[in-house]
């Protein structure tokens, strides 16, 4: 991670954040501003959920009105402004118009992004209130603040960037998230927030970031579920004065593999950081016949609660990752599996193995594990990213509001 | 429930329960044994998932050997047999060859069902040597002590029954199940038997179970997994002397419709009796476009775990119901939807409604909830029936084995 590390922030981003006292456990910063002195172009993805929160269409909405481009994003937690019908669009709208006045620039390049209770109408004067305040102190080391405060039962922020050149020019790409529960493939309960001064051609910026959630955020399950709210932005600002980067270009692929890099380290820290989760595990397919059916059984062990379970009571319990790879609804030869826990061979074609019981609980005692399903059907291979299903997550989830 | 009401037992079953010390914990009995005293007809449903265990291929082989006859099925708890290659179908065999040398009928005649481990040799001769015991006491009164024996972590047996009049004749149709996790719509690690002394012509006969299994079994959830043992035996022996059951006639509606009933209860039996539930939970969807719409919505609402620990929290987090809703994967109109917590609507037209909390709270700390969703878009609709998401749950799957 890169807490360690000094953050660089890609040029031209100005970050800030605020208490809007929207949270109903508690206080503490809950509001977030992102500007770009620049207007950036814009790559989104939203949750496949049918039920939309305000903040995702009216993002929307700009984003189609405004051919892409944004100039600030306001983030808040504590009220995820859904289920609350034309008076959450009237807020939302709000919101954005407020802040659209304070920067000087067009509503429709404020993007909107909200988590936290679902259905609790939001009052938009809490966060117009706090804006002025916090467009005065946009700065970029403001960055951290930001990824703070837009967390809900997260522990910890999380925040990734990589710098690199590319003809010629030092770009920097800096990526947050929040996220906890609700985290399932077709992206989590989950904001992403991605920033760059690279200039990236609009059209292949949009495919970078539909290839880097597919590998990243849409492999990772804490608990199975798909909020209303899920938000991933990707703004590039060109303000590194490189050449457009474009698809098919060796700048491209650097371009998209710093991306990915960023975002796999962010959800690896979602997995890590999922409610209850004391431990996380890897689980990598490995010959396969295809692609397909690697990820669609990689996908379904990561989200077995019993496969969860298991892990979290360190029981080498893999006839429950067999049963699960065998519920992915693809066809898998069971007589060929082999599959291991971290460097211990527990299953041999689809039979146990001989392995010493108490040394792979030992393995399985650790923060982290890898589970290796090798399928002999042929070359292809997965990963995924998933974490262990506790009482704990139970309890959170049990008394959420209450 | 049955257990008031005095058995009454299908003319022509006998059974048997043993212990064959399967058990990893504890003891007590864990093997059964069924007999009809004529061949029957029978109808068979099988896990989807692609592990097989042993019993589940030998039971699929003989019955395409015997063209859908059977006399007996041998159960066992304890082990599952599955994962456990080419001895694993030997000692099947074994065991389906001993029961058929000691009642003197054909091999292909006896079925088999297992549940318990997965992935652990299972010792034939531990059955075997219980059987010759078993087929002394066979008898009428032996039922409830097999639905005893082949449970797990269930804490209590699970029996139905009806008598009915079809064209002159009196005709009792049985059913036990057990079932307690792994338990999900296509089948869960559940196990279903039922004997009727009707004589249904065999294509009907299948129709009937896909058709009660679809209403019942596929309805309902405990933690979204699907076992490799699931399997489900319609036995009808004939021995009740009426006329020929067949599809389209108003014994066959009245024959599928008390075979339904059964199989509902049975159903509602396992979720209450799910591993860790302290709740159930009918989820109704009402006024849906279409019955697959009602379902798929129904389904997705029933597997959510954040709807299944809001439950256990007696939280009347409404906001968790309509996000599933939305996650079903079907077209919906959350602008529409009405939502009740028994009689207290809690969301309307896809926003809060006004309602007093603390009265909808109660309303969810009885063991047994009613969640209306009414779509307002059509006619159709669907039941499921789900439990609450406990940390009692999580303590029994994080120690199954160990």
């Amino acid at each position: 991670m890169s807490e360690e590390k000094r953050l660089e922030i890609p040029r031209g981003f100005l970050f800030a954040a605020g208490e809007a006292g929207l949270r109903t456990h508690g206080s503490g910063p809950d509001l977030g501003l992102v500007y770009s002195t620049v207007p950036a172009g814009v790559a989104a993805l939203f949750t496949t959920n049918r039920v939309k929160a305000a903040p995702v269409l009216v993002s929307q909405q700009h984003l189609r009105g405004s051919r892409n481009k944004a100039r600030a994003i306001v983030i808040n937690a504590g009220n995820a402004n859904c289920a609350t019908g034309r008076q959450g669009m009237d807020a939302a709208r709000q919101c954005a118009k407020q802040t659209a006045k304070l920067l000087a620039i067009p509503s429709e390049q404020v993007l909107l992004a909200s988590t936290g209770v679902i259905g609790v109408p939001l009052d938009p004067g809490q966060i117009t209130s706090q804006l002025p305040a916090l467009a005065r102190r946009l700065h970029p080391e403001g960055c951290g603040s930001v990824a703070q405060a837009i967390l809900t039962t997260d522990t910890r922020p999380k925040v990734a960037f990589r710098s690199l050149k590319l003809a010629g020019k030092n770009i920097t790409i800096l990526g947050m998230a929040k996220g906890a529960g609700m985290i399932y493939p077709r992206l989590a309960t989950m904001l992403g927030f991605f920033f760059t001064d690279a200039a990236v051609e609009p059209r292949f910026l949009q495919a970078a970031a539909r290839r880097m959630c597919d590998l990243s955020f849409n492999r990772i399950s804490v608990d199975g579920d798909t909020s209303t709210n899920d938000t991933v932005f990707v703004l590039a600002n060109g303000m590194a004065g490189n050449r457009m980067i474009r698809a098919k270009s060796a700048e491209g692929e650097k371009f998209l593999r710093a991306l990915t890099e960023i975002a796999q380290e962010l959800a690896l820290e979602l997995v890590r950081d999922g409610e209850g989760a004391q431990k996380m595990a890897e689980i990598r397919v490995e010959k396969a016949a295809t692609a397909k059916q690697a990820e669609a059984i990689a996908r379904s062990i990561g989200l077995s609660p019993l496969v969860k379970t298991a892990l979290a009571g360190a029981d080498p319990n893999w006839g429950r990752i067999l049963s699960a790879a065998g519920n992915a609804g693809v066809a898998m030869e069971p007589d060929r599996v082999d599959i291991y826990l971290n460097r211990i061979l527990v299953c041999k074609k689809g039979m146990a193995a001989r392995y010493d019981e108490a040394a792979a609980q030992r393995e399985l005692q650790g923060r982290e594990s890898l589970l290796r399903v090798v399928l002999h059907q042929g070359t292809a291979a997965a990963r995924f990213w998933t974490c262990d299903f506790t009482e704990e997550y139970i309890r959170i989830n049990a008394s959420y509001r209450t």
